[in-house]
């Protein structure tokens, strides 16, 4: 594997995006639909039993637009245990009024162009490991995109050395910077896993950022040559304490 | 970020598309339908606050052809204020006889490709702030549609010097101008919001103004190598005053 | 507006294409189901005053294969008029058995490659008038379909000189003047109107004129290299005397 | 249209793919459900008279896969013969339970690339006739995709020499001629019908045959180069005395 | 067939997706719920005797994500047979609440390009035997996906010269015997059967094992430039035994 960049992967991961039904959600009775809200609360509690012990983590946002109304986003060590959670999910009564419209199967990953030859074992660097099983941030906006690197006839990502990915890759690290405190980015690999290579979810408590990175980044090299864009998903934190107001019809 | 061209960003803009489901709606009672319409009378008049104190503002069209029957266009200082309103929108009892679409999420933006340097802060300047924080029209006809600049292997956008893109976008807008008293132009960008890079919004009380602009403008250089086009949405003004009789059966 | 070759603009012009959903529509009683029939004959047959006053055609057609059942096409001098036809037409009570499939939003076109310089006003010269305002043939069969001049990193049609763009039209025209008599060309233009830039409808009453035309035109420069097409959509006269029995079930 | 290859055209073709919709058949009361495919019987056999006098065929199969359950095949001498099968198919009461899932328009067609100059009218040469009129083999299994011929940047067909293709089609029958024997091939001519420019429908026994002829001929410059393909359909035979058994539940 | 490669095929191949409709599927009485799934178990029961007999084989998943819930996959020595298990699937009670999502025809096949030039018959050859008609394993993991060789304007991998592909697929061949033990892999051919040229089907316990084979290949020549993907599908064994709890709600 000389020439494909090792990569480091973390924790698997799991977007879920949902329309609600609000045409057949409104027909339920209020009590009843409280009760489902509540169900779902519960759900949700429970998943955070993995944050507290580091097993992993998940972030709700209310997308904007048509393309979905919820983004549930799910991080476990194993995968099977995202299998069981789409499944859990699924079953509440609540997810009779949603309806499924993507989603995205990938794994925290580390590219490591600029990795050194060292002796250390990456996986156990406490930097990397922040990374690679992090506890997402709280922000009040998110944005979610895959993408993939083109293999066209002149511009192929895949048949360019590796020392021109690197330096590509380095550019395209140093535009990332500079956004350091204003986004949490975090990459997932899906090569695959998923119809893109790579997730890119994005945090931000100022969602203007999001458009700055993204078109700063569309200048260099490695995105405007090589860069291919699936559809992109903006959204605003869905607190649990907000549910009920949420569904509320 | 010297090789992107400054932007400056205003309002943030949500485009949302309904068709009408007639079917059902015919099988409510006249009474109900015209509660329904009075409650989405006053959803829309309570909107016109933020136009009457410019803290945003909104545009509503009948589109033509099956694409859609409705064009909701808002604008708002925040983007979470978008989210709010569509929420609303989508609980109106009313919207349980709408059928999302197509809907498209940007910032209404002024490419600062001839900006000069100056100490001025263009926020500060009037005419900038006409345009970044707009009073919409009430023409007779809109026309909506996305687009992105392309990145194709021999015609990259991306990859021009900034040079290059200002002398092609300076006479781009030349031919806007002789636009100007007929068409009323307003461009969204949309890059990390949505899936292409920006949004079109031209209002005209001579729908045939926005075929030759378009026309016309396919053969500049900008457009005619650099320019990918999503769907048009051709729309008719539908007044509030005129929604009874627009959801009469 | 030098390079663009000046149009001519008449009708505007709106395709609508719906399915029949012959299992609900069975559902309903034979008497209910033939005042439905009874109500879209005259709503038809209201529409037919705008083609005796010379304000605007219409056609009828049923369509082959499963892309459609039906083809409504109307022309009407403004844009609005069109709207409140598909509003009108949406609300009519076998709407409710119709499913939308696809709509076409245009306006009837001349483009003007051949124009010479002359004083007179084109729009006065009865040939062109009668083109641009026609009355529609009731042949027994139709073809319509929407195409685009390609923008490709070689051949690319908005890029060449209007000198070229004349011959390669003229030698285009050469071909159609040879199916005169066979069959009858309606071009309109859609740039900003709609997702491609012209709609093409042809009648004849030999179906396979419309495969023979356009056979012989893709191997004609302007189309081998530059044409670029949507859907094609056949149908068969629909004839109002024949509605009762089209929808007899 | 010297350099069109000249076309010969036999009978109009039109064939409709069907889902079963299990779940609502099902519903139905069993003595119900036995009268509807008796109701389909008599439209089958009624349809086998067009056989019989030479006036037509059909072909009825079962396709394997999610991307349909039926395929059924009509060739009739007009197009509007083909309206009139569609429409009478549509109403009985079994296609309630039936879902359209792709269609296709075409003629029977033979391209005459290799056709000498003779003043012998083609459409009276015996072979000709039993080709653009064939009466369908009961092969065990078919095999349907639509295909155009590409018109790229560098290869183009359309702008080959009539000679060049000549040879490349030449080159092309010689591999079909070696599964003489083992697939009936009947090709329909779609250009200006339907949205690929050719069907191409195979019979045989053999089902692998399939796979082969189009893995060799994928070799072969004309395809390789220059052929685009649609959605491939392969299905196993529904003889009208099997009906009851493949719709009972 | 000098040019294409040899192809050895073994058993047919249907690889059918399914979602659950849980929201209809809840409105079901528990003991009927157990009744539909008792039924189930019994079809795949059934169908266990033809792996036991070496007739045949098949596997089930629960897919991760919302492309699917289920992917059922099942070889059978004729296609034939396919078609009447995916009919007999369709009928069972339990098809009811299954929404079909994707499906795949295609036909165990190893590609000859190593063979050498011997007497022997490769059919009767033991490793042949047991690639053509295996006996699929129990692991963990599945991942399927379906796959082309372009053929770009430059770069069309059915215009290379055979020694050129045999030297390509050898080096990618080399990369595919490093993750022996960690990954089985299953070629179905299904050239003229679907619409992609092959499926690609994985097995292994360790989920990262897909990716990191995908990605270092996705470096490899033939992939590099010539292979195109569909979809990727991920999920995790759904044995008989879970079926209750699994559809449990």
């Amino acid at each position: 594997m000389s020439e494909a960049a090792e990569t480091l992967d973390g924790w698997y991961s799991l977007h879920l995006f949902y329309a609600v039904d609000w045409t057949t959600f409104r027909l339920i009775a209020e009590d009843d639909r409280e009760a489902m809200i509540t169900e779902l609360e519960t759900f949700i509690k429970d998943k955070t039993v993995a944050r507290e012990s580091h097993q992993g983590d998940h972030a709700i946002y209310n997308i904007t637009g048509q393309k979905a109304d919820l983004l549930l986003w799910f991080l476990r060590p194993e995968m099977k245990e995202l299998n069981q959670i789409e499944n859990e999910f699924n079953k509440l009564r609540i997810a009779d009024y949603l309806i499924p419209t993507y989603s995205y199967v990938s794994v925290i990953e580390l590219s490591n162009y600029l990795a050194g030859k060292s002796d250390e074992d990456p996986y156990e660097n406490p930097h990397v490991k922040a990374r690679l099983y992090p506890e997402l941030p709280h922000s009040e906006y998110i944005c979610f995109y895959p993408m993939d690197k083109r293999r066209n006839e002149t511009y192929n990502w895949y048949m360019l050395p590796i020392e021109d990915r690197k330096t590509l890759m380095y550019n395209h690290g140093m535009i990332g910077r500079k956004y350091a405190g204003k986004i949490k980015q975090f990459i997932t690999g899906s090569v695959g896993f998923d119809d893109y290579e790579w997730g890119v979810t994005l945090f931000s408590n100022d969602v203007l950022q999001f458009k700055k990175i993204v078109y700063e980044m569309r200048f260099d090299e490695t995105t405007a040559r090589y860069g291919e864009f699936g559809s992109f998903y903006i959204g605003h934190i869905l607190n649990i304490e907000d549910f009920k107001q949420f569904f509320s019809i």
